[in-house]
């Protein structure tokens, strides 16, 4: 047992003499799993009443006969063409109103019946056909988009009528007296889009209620298809059935999805060569979705993706680095897309372990292979081995959706980014950190964060204050808990108001370039930008003030004693150095800074194994080495090396060091 | 009698058990005024063959117990739900040809036999149950948008037979000899859209003409609208008409509506906080639609919008100056949008009198209050008075649609830019303006203002000739008078060539970033751009010459004598310190400019009441107090206090003096 | 026998009273050559069943008692409103999926039956009825766009068939494993565009194969509608017929049109006034059209253009200058769109040689007039010359369109401003280059430049081997190659590996503000930016070596000797200087720069006559005056002036001189 290291393969995609030379290359790179099978429909079933198994027996008993672990997919990412021509209705109509046509792929409406019946049909014939050779199933693939067909707008109005019984309590969740918009019949109402209570985009909205609602039913009716599809599989196997997520991914909820998912995998396309951070926090994000269970990193590139505007290569290292960061925060599987690259279509320039040249002399093939026999030498023991975080995040998909669609807030602010400031806060100080849903149990937590917490649903607030109550310390920001989960506003003072101390009767906002100097203890001022809370003390005491503007000298931080524990507020967006300093107060608060905290670019990350042994991960972001003093005794894990504790600990730029 | 004061109530959106807090709340804030029914249809009439006058009925009864004014609206601002499905042609269809289904408001195709039908039906229902309170009557809402129906589509037709008798009339007015489209059957006309005329979007057409008048349809199909309602309550009531304009809206011609409402009314919503000149402007124009008559402001935020990117407050003190320079413009009512927030739905973060809290001790409600009281000083003095403008600008929707829609002009240009520099130097000097039709009469004026007035309508050039002829002064700038009202180029020497004295026989056009320095008598040279007229004297006098390009030394500015006045022409877009020397120069010579000429920032303007006296309003927009001298002895009417011709006047920042 | 000097005349857009003033400057400036009927067919087919000729007699009848040469183009370029409404189908349906109504120009489905009968028909009318009078045939207008209807897609199915014989091609072909697209049925073929394979727009396609043939069958679509015309007029006919060709236009691959015009005829306008070299590439594709026979310039404005956002004048002597350009690189033809301004419409401030007032005071009618007397005196000396280039581009527009539409590449890199950078080291030279399709007879050149030349065509590969085997030299560049005609990428190493002697295992991108100096020989280091490839050489030398990132000090540009010549391989986007550099060595192999090689602004172009006297051209694009030293004795042709060798010229700014 090791962790898994392969990827998608696609070997249908070109003549079977290749595949000898793609099996030669997976051995020297120490490849033991592949991903077969993701884009197969049309081959699996060629016509609706047919189905034809030769392509997918080759690719399987080849990979069989290999000896590796096969994750098996379902296909149905993309349906066959013939079906688009039979079944029309199975395209997408999309926001601006428009059915769409065969072509690309994720384009079947979720909620046209044929495309549920033939997906389930053939992921039924698949799972009975091959249950035997399958690890893991792969359903469906990087769900995601929406759909606005008639056949939506009737199970959209099925899905509303399950939700509230009648019009009434609808018309007053979606507060519809505003702008005459009573409805009194079902069918009247239509999905939100360019075409009805949409402007400008889907961020702009005349109704919230409706808006969130809708983006709930499709996560919802796509939930249903996984459902469909794994049901289907459970006929014959029961092997373990995921899909790829796609880590802080705004049109679906994962955390809808999360009681159906056996085990989590995502794919990890970062943004940049610098987004580190957000790396480990989507980590932290997806592996929350199970319960801090170990995921799988079910795609990386190991050299360029192919679709951004600018695709520059992962430099010398990076993918090692990364692919280490992803067992350090949880994964027990380790792969690519792609292990072979296409020839044609859109992705033949996407990196791949295997290149159009078929070489093993590449750069990328090298570094694929070290980092292979790498992980052959840590063998089994961080597999199942779970992160011991003190302290939690909520993200929530209700506060991401209401935030950037709603009028009257800043439009550049981004949800994503207040997370991931307090985020970075904590992770700098190499503190373990589980991002978790509103729902979640926060009783083993010592620091709760709820940075832009916009919507509140029914009983976080209480659960919040609880936490403060037995002693730990909550972190509120700006634009939290007005609204509650029908994004209507909150009459009187919101239920935030006691825990936090403050009353907020109006804010102003400013265009990026504005700044308002903060002064915060212990450091200089810093910078807040796009909104600004006009705050009230009552019960809290002012940790931080504003510097200019008409509201100069009022507070812009706040800490509430409440109960054995406390609650900050936050009421501005402050530059990173501002958000570090708050959050360090509530971590110090507990102790639970790491011993590195102050190392920049050196990110620490544990993990504790079945029988409570800790591993402690040292990954070195930098583009120069790093020294730092180990502050017990060890073993380097990739080495077999002792580690004294006080010795000097040397990590080479983009190096890691696993810590026993 | 005094200035009504209140705003926008919609208590349907919340219990009842509310309302006795809102109206303890107006009492605090001498708020007399309330604007009732907005966006009721859908509770008004509940179903195509009901109607349900609860929530009005008490909505309306409250307020007659409270005794306060009533202006009432129709409602028909948006259509109900049931409608659209009823009646699915009642939605409009877009300008990239889309038709839409339920959402939003504003969403009324005008050629509707539908809503035309139900429009009047619940107007008269109305008015025939509230005539006896009600103060005024608000039909429909901001009417504007563009419907590209089948039915608008039939109604243009029939528009244009009306105005062009026969297909030959018309073909020659659009100039269909160019690119083949020589109409010869009036089915073969569509309105002109992304799929049709256009390309890019609204400015981009092939045909000017048929746009010109599609645009020309859409004001007057609107204005139908509009008719069919105030017919309706003129069944039952003789209390004044409107609807709430908005200033400067580019889709309707405002000019066509005037001699249809009773008085004026419009929203002020700047686009940020230092339009202190584009208001005194707008209010100008939205006077000049009733002759000069007061107006009511309609609508302003107490404290901040919702639908922009970003949504700054007003500054403290801001509310209350605007307000003023409202009255001091002509304005008779100023009313808020809006007096409680809503909870729910894209306005809920628009600024309220009453926040989602309910307190009184808000920034915002004190300010309001506070200006409730001033309000309750002043009594009825300024009721009625008007404004006494030796200068008139030409503002012509026509000329803002076609030099926006016509390829090549340098499409950076903008009318209303060009239009505020030349009113603000007017402004600036502390002159009063009016802003005026094409069609108005100008034998009162001294000054004429002929900025970028592309379209010269027939007997325009005649008028303008006669204002000089008797002793005036016109200022015609670059771009004006080359097309008739279809747009098409005068052939020969165009129309004002011997008025203005000179011949541009090209014109060069640059990017934004080239500058050409224009050389003025009376100060350092100025900077043009964008566009540079080459021009060759034949009467005219040379006042201004470029300093660059192949064109320097030749003539930027002339002046031209004629009868016994003179005409400018201003061949290029001069920035404003140029424009303010030419402007000078025009009404020194009428002796025009006020006695704080000099002041920036310090606003003066005047109303002069029924019985003669002149009313002076100081409006310090500026960060810093102003002191100025009194030019005379007067009473300051909101503390009473007398001023000595000669005493130092200080006026705080954002303040306000009133001096009769 | 004299160069055409005049242009596109619409005489039925004013009162014939005016055609007399018309005329009377037409002689005034020497024009002899009149453009007629461009955009007539409403006026020529008023309906269905019905012509009049009435316009088109008066036109041509009066240009034949003027004496003029007469270019009598269809006008089929914009069919008349009542087809529209007729036959529906013959209006477009655009890239998303909208069918369009009636308006605009250019807007006939290629595919459309009744399009193609009915422009036929007209075609076939207007030869018999002037066939006697008219000099060439000008069919259609500037064809461009795309249609995307069921009709169209019916006729890229048949055009389909004929390639593909069977699906089992197209899905190889297509690569349509990928993504489950393997097609069952011809009648599954959509059109590729924003409803199906396409996001973001037509750069953005999930199958590059798809869009290439539908890219494809729209150029030979429209081809189909110019020579069902050119068939029609054949009927009456042998006078060449020709269309207006619009230069690097992308939409439409002119090399498949070439076997089909008689002539080659374009319009020249370009995108600013510093485009010289463009110009002059442009104008060497066009006579490349036609293997290298003269062409007609068919459009250039005298002034200004009018479709731009900004639309600068030509400054003084620029229209003259680029006027005698076009004749340097062949034209021998030189026409304005247009000779009179129309009154309206959005071409109406489109530069004219005579504008809205009629005059012959202008500048722009001076500077025609005196160009028109030039081109007497030069009489026919250069009708029918040829240009003696030793220097072949290699311009394919596969290679655009792929570069342009695949993921994984830098969006940033434009095929043609790669193109043009090794046109412009060559021009800078002074030395004489031909713009070839790749099908193009290479035999004879010394260099072949194939700059971004991403589609490597069957047989390509070898004819450029030839060209270094027999001791010639070829330039290739980044991305050049590694595809075949279907954009899939070659397996193993691709077919120039051997040439070039390198492989390229993998490549960096970056954003455009990232620069990596490049080291060369011969000069300070040269900035290369947004692609770069990472090289390793198997038996070429290295060149020039990157200075920065990962890859320091490895190679981005190598030459490999190959037979008797060699072969340059430049991995990345080098600037101007690096480009220069790199084909000067190249040019300099076989002594091809110019005399004046090294003074900038000045470019020399040479045609031979047929009687094989050289005339040379010399035209200073500067804005100060060039002073170089004659290499020989020759005539100045344009005074008749004797030039000795050894003797300075001085060329005044935009001047030009013709030696023979």
């Amino acid at each position: 047992m090791r962790v898994l290291f392969g990827g998608d393969y696609n070997p249908e995609q070109w003549p079977e003499r290749v595949w000898k030379d793609d099996y030669r290359l997976f051995d020297a790179a120490s490849i033991n799993t592949v991903t077969l099978g993701v884009f197969t429909w049309a081959l699996t079933q060629p016509r609706e009443d047919a189905y034809d198994f030769t392509a997918l027996d080759a690719a399987v008993t080849r990979a069989v006969a290999e000896g590796r672990t096969i994750c098996l997919a379902t296909g149905t990412g993309a349906h066959p063409p013939w079906m688009a021509r039979a079944y029309p209705e199975v395209t997408r109509v999309d926001f601006e109103g428009r059915r769409h046509r065969y072509g690309q792929r994720h384009n079947s409406c979720p909620s046209s019946p044929a495309f549920r019946r033939f997906s389930a049909a053939v992921a039924g014939r698949i799972a009975a056909r091959y249950a035997s050779v399958v690890t893991a199933w792969h359903v469906g693939n990087e769900y995601g988009g929406a759909c606005y067909c008639p056949l939506c707008a009737a199970a959209f109005r099925r899905w509303l009528r399950e939700r509230y019984g009648g019009l009434d309590a609808l018309n007053e969740a979606w507060y519809t007296r505003f702008w005459s918009h009573t409805f009194t019949d079902w069918d009247e109402i239509e999905p939100p889009n360019a075409l009805t209570e949409h402007w400008r985009g889907p961020d702009h909205t005349a109704f919230q209620g409706i808006t969130l609602d809708y983006l709930r039913f499709t996560s919802d009716a796509m939930l249903a298809n996984f459902r469909d599809e794994k049901a289907a599989i459970r006929a014959s196997s029961d092997a373990p059935v995921t899909t790829n997520l796609m880590g802080m991914y705004k049109p679906v909820d994962y955390h809808r999805w999360a009681p159906h998912l056996d085990f989590a995998s995502w794919d990890n396309y970062p943004p940049d060569d610098t987004a580190h951070a957000r790396m480990a926090f989507t980590h932290d994000l997806m592996r929350g979705i199970k319960g801090g269970a170990p995921f799988w990193l079910m795609e990386q590139t190991p050299s360029t993706t192919a679709s951004r505007q600018v695709n520059p290569v992962k430099r010398p290292g990076v993918m090692r680095l990364w692919s280490w960061q992803a067992v350090a925060h949880g994964a027990d599987a380790v792969l690519f897309f792609q292990l072979r690259a296409s020839r044609g279509a859109c992705e033949k320039y996407h990196g791949a372990v295997i290149g159009h040249a078929g070489r093993d002399d590449t750069r990328v093939f090298r570094e694929v292979a070290a980092l292979g026999a790498e992980l052959r030498v840590l063998g089994g023991v961080t597999l199942g081995a779970r992160t011991p975080a003190r302290v939690a995040l909520l993200f929530d998909w209700d506060s991401w959706w209401a935030l950037e669609m709603t009028d009257g807030l800043n439009r550049h602010l981004r949800y994503t980014e207040i997370v991931l400031a307090y985020h970075r806060a904590v992770w700098a100080c190499g503190t373990d950190l589980d991002a978790v849903a509103v729902t979640a149990d926060l009783s083993g937590y010592d620091v709760v964060l709820a940075p832009a917490l916009h919507v509140l649903a029914d009983g976080v607030a209480e659960r919040l204050a609880e936490v403060a109550a037995r002693g730990g310390t909550v972190v509120v920001t700006f634009l939290s808990g007005l609204v509650d989960a029908h994004a209507r506003a909150y009459l009187g003072d919101p239920p935030l108001t006691s825990l936090l101390g403050v009353r907020v009767d109006e804010w102003d906002s400013r265009e990026p370039a504005t700044v308002n100097p903060v002064t915060l203890p212990g450091g200089p001022d810093v910078a807040a930008r796009l909104h600004f809370d006009l705050i009230t003390p009552v019960t809290a005491a002012v940790e931080g003030v504003y510097g200019a503007d008409f509201y100069a000298g009022t507070p812009a931080v706040t800490r509430n004693e409440y109960g054995g524990g406390e609650a900050w507020y936050v009421g501005t967006a402050l530059e990173q150095a501002g958000v570090d300093r708050v959050v360090r107060r509530a971590l110090d608060r507990h102790g639970l800074a790491g011993p590195y905290a102050d190392v920049a670019g050196l990110e620490v990350a544990t993990r504790v194994t079945a029988d409570g042994v800790p591993l402690t991960f040292l990954l070195n972001h930098r583009d120069e080495p790093v020294e730092v003093v180990a502050d017990r005794d060890a073993t380097d894990l990739l080495t077999g090396a002792p580690v004294t504790g006080g010795a000097t600990l040397r990590l080479a730029p983009k190096d890691v060091l696993i810590l026993r």
